[in-house]
């Protein structure tokens, strides 16, 4: 998208903007961190940068590394050439045709993560609804049950307090059945943070960088730098505030422990004028996911990107958004996809039937990066000459030898022409994917996780619980 | 997706399939033309080709070329960096949300050019359906007629034998205002022609190529190349077919008339193995579609592919499979997208809401072309300077000078938020589309066409009809 100049120009100019405009630090430990480090105090809580030892600091962060599920089937590698799903996050509400749309519960939290855990092709686990029937500050411990048991996959974590970042770490050690010292090398949770753009880090994400960074676990910082909003109108402005928050935040992670695990996170669609609400799968957020492609890349750090789409429905629009945003985000070269499958109404409702349209184009993208087999054989002169003009190859020996694996398996497509599928019931794809969510669950088996780290996260969730839990910040 | 060694590979076995295999040339003329070339006769009817030979009449064809409409603003540049969009064609059926599905009409194909000629992405046109309300013998007139008299853009003739031809052919000329010498050296339409895979050129499509090349018009050779069934069971195999092919109807072209311009036709999906049917937006058609990029250019010649679905519904599937063929196509580097509005059940129907869920679609990718503006003021240091942290961007002059034009407009997409949504009905994108294509037709005014063109367009076509017009081979 960007010549190598402009992306060197954005890039100096978010390190201006670091170092002449600063960025407002709310927590008072990281600004006494980077105060010491070199930082400079304006007002309260306004600090400017010195932008060799920005750039020295993000040098320290690893270009690749792995993110380790339950067991090695399990574990996912981030960046270089590697290209990880992960599911629908942060949503409050959740949608399916059976039931409608309704405020998120556990037991639909729980839904979710086990459709995430029953495709391989989604690589670790995402906080797919916000269970809203359970109290603030037991919530997180129920959510990380939920997700540790149910799969077998890395999980995400909220960063919401120091508290509720110590319980959730705990959690993921005993259920990984680790001890502390090893575990503080081992990548197997991730959270995100989302700089409060413009310019601003709150307390809550501070905290979050700053333990996540400090436990080894990766930290994925995000800027929501929403073009013409709460960014520049112009993507190459977004992009340049977005890279400028993503420095700090990654600066932060690695002052706090060099060397931890952290992903560049890109988020910047535009606002619509019309409706002040974020615009997915549009030219300009296609163009903004490959120009973060090469920002990432200008860092030599994995990023994170994303496919979204602001339809309300799991219909054309959706889909043609989604595949819109997920082909930008491809093409820009991302290392971990997240929202890729769910998401409905700009982030609002995770949807199980887009759940399951979404794995279909996942699966599809998964069969894309496997190599077209080209050899002699396959070229098949022989198999051209086996048919007589005009003839067929369904019964020639060069298709008989491929054809049970020849091509790819279609979930939810429906191939039978307009006759069958009419005397079908001439079903949508959206409602051919509530049969496959319902038949999914239905045959659900959670992941073996063994008696004895079972006993121990119980009983750790059970004596929090009794404990009240911890309030988020 | 190919290797140059196993690009040169397929390239070789195509030219060995033409020299040692041959392929069926069912029109007397064509294959005397091709034995006086050198090519050797087998049996009744297939020929055998010198390779050498083949290569340099390909040779013969331009690179790139320009296909006039009714003026210069119509004029559509064929191959190099060059992308043109053409709407659906072929299908026998049509339909939309308010009539249901039928058979076509001479009044369905005049709304479907009306929306071709109704949005700029839209280069030329294409025989959106087949108007079955009209007697085969004087079908093509009344066909031409609709898309001349309701569009400048340039028209699609179908190859169906001399006498429809040279009707069509005359009729372009009169609505033109051009003389027989300058419209033999001014592409102003174009034609198909699907070789009958595997190995065959029927009379029809020999009689095409022989006399739009000698008129200089567009010819583009499409094998219908259907891996697993009229072709090899590997994409590799299906493309070296495919690639022998277009070679031999090039070759063809070119002998008729050295210079001829000529478009390498891709049409590579595989078959469903359980239904028979062609699936389309799979891992294998897009691969298909990388490949068949490299095999053009291997030749220097513009190329067409198109952006297909199986779906029966313009519902997420239709979308899905869409967006897949399409970014494979574009990918792929294609020059022209056949059938890239209003293609649904694998071509068996024009669909008018499809059409207009394409437009959208076609629009971004159009949008995708241009690129994103990156100067210092782009990238806008100052509109970051000038709004505190926290704060937002709506207002700072940045803002207010670009606002109007920053961001893409959608035709389809709703981006209000789930209550506005639905409030105003709940609306999926396809029911949206149904406004979209009535309001498109009710505003619709036909470019005019000079009164004398029109008389002698007119004059033309009511003489044939009396005269029986002429019989479809």
């Amino acid at each position: 998208m960007f010549s190598d100049d402009q992306v060197e120009n954005i890039h100096a100019t978010a390190l201006r903007v670091l170092s002449e405009l600063g960025i407002r630090v709310l927590d008072p430990d990281a600004r006494a961190m980077l105060v010491a480090d070199g930082a400079t105090l304006h007002g309260d809580d306004l600090l400017r940068f010195d932008a060799d030892r920005i750039e020295a600091l993000v040098a320290l962060a690893p270009r690749h590394f792995e993110l380790y599920g339950a067991d090695d089937r399990r574990s996912v590698s981030i960046g270089g050439k590697h290209l990880a799903f992960l599911p629908v996050g942060g949503p409050p509400n959740v949608s399916d045709r059976i039931r409608g749309r309704r405020p998120g519960t556990l037991a639909d939290l729980s839904e979710l993560v086990r459709l995430a855990q029953s495709f391989d092709v989604i690589h670790a686990l995402g906080p797919s609804v916000e269970p809203q029937d359970v109290d603030l500050a037991i919530r997180h411990l129920r959510t990380t049950e939920v997700l540790l048991t149910q799969s077998d996959k890395a999980p995400f974590v909220f960063a919401r307090g120091d508290d509720q970042v110590r319980d959730c770490l705990e959690m993921v050690r005993l259920a990984r059945g680790l001890d502390a010292r090893t575990m503080s090398e081992r990548p197997v949770c991730y959270t995100v943070i989302n700089t409060n753009s413009p310019r601003q880090l709150d307390v809550a994400m501070c905290r979050g960088i700053i333990q996540f960074a400090r436990a080894g676990q990766v930290v994925i910082v995000t800027p929501f730098t929403l073009s013409g909003a709460m960014a520049p109108v112009t993507i190459a402005g977004a992009l340049a505030l977005q890279h400028a928050e993503a420095l700090a935040g990654i600066a932060l992670a690695q002052l706090a422990r060099p060397g931890a695990p952290v992903v560049y996170g890109a988020f910047t669609p535009n606002v619509d004028m019309k409706s002040g609400s974020p615009a997915f799968g549009t030219p300009e957020f296609v163009k903004g996911a490959l120009g973060a492609g090469q920002l990432a890349r200008r860092l030599g750090l994995p990023w994170r990107g994303s496919s979204p789409t602001a339809a309300n429905a799991p219909d054309a629009q959706a889909s043609s958004e989604t595949l819109m945003s997920a082909w930008g985000s491809l093409l820009g070269g991302v290392n971990v996809m997240l929202h890729s499958a769910g998401w409905l109404e700009g982030g609002l409702t995770a949807s199980l039937e887009k759940f399951i349209l979404d794995i279909e184009a996942l699966q599809i993208f998964a069969e894309l990066c496997h190599p077209l087999p080209a050899s002699d054989d396959d070229i098949g002169f022989g198999a051209i000459r086996d048919v007589a003009p005009g003839g067929h190859f369904f019964s020639v020996q060069h298709t008989l030898e491929r054809y049970a694996t020849a091509f790819h398996v279609p979930l939810v497509a429906d191939w039978r022409n307009h006759g069958q599928w009419t005397e079908a019931g001439a079903r949508r794809a959206d409602e051919r994917a509530t049969d496959i969510w319902q038949a999914t669950l239905e045959r659900f088996e959670a992941p073996g996780l063994s008696s004895d780290r079972a006993a121990a996260l119980t009983c750790f969730v059970e004596r929090r619980v009794i404990e009240g839990g911890a309030r988020p910040i």
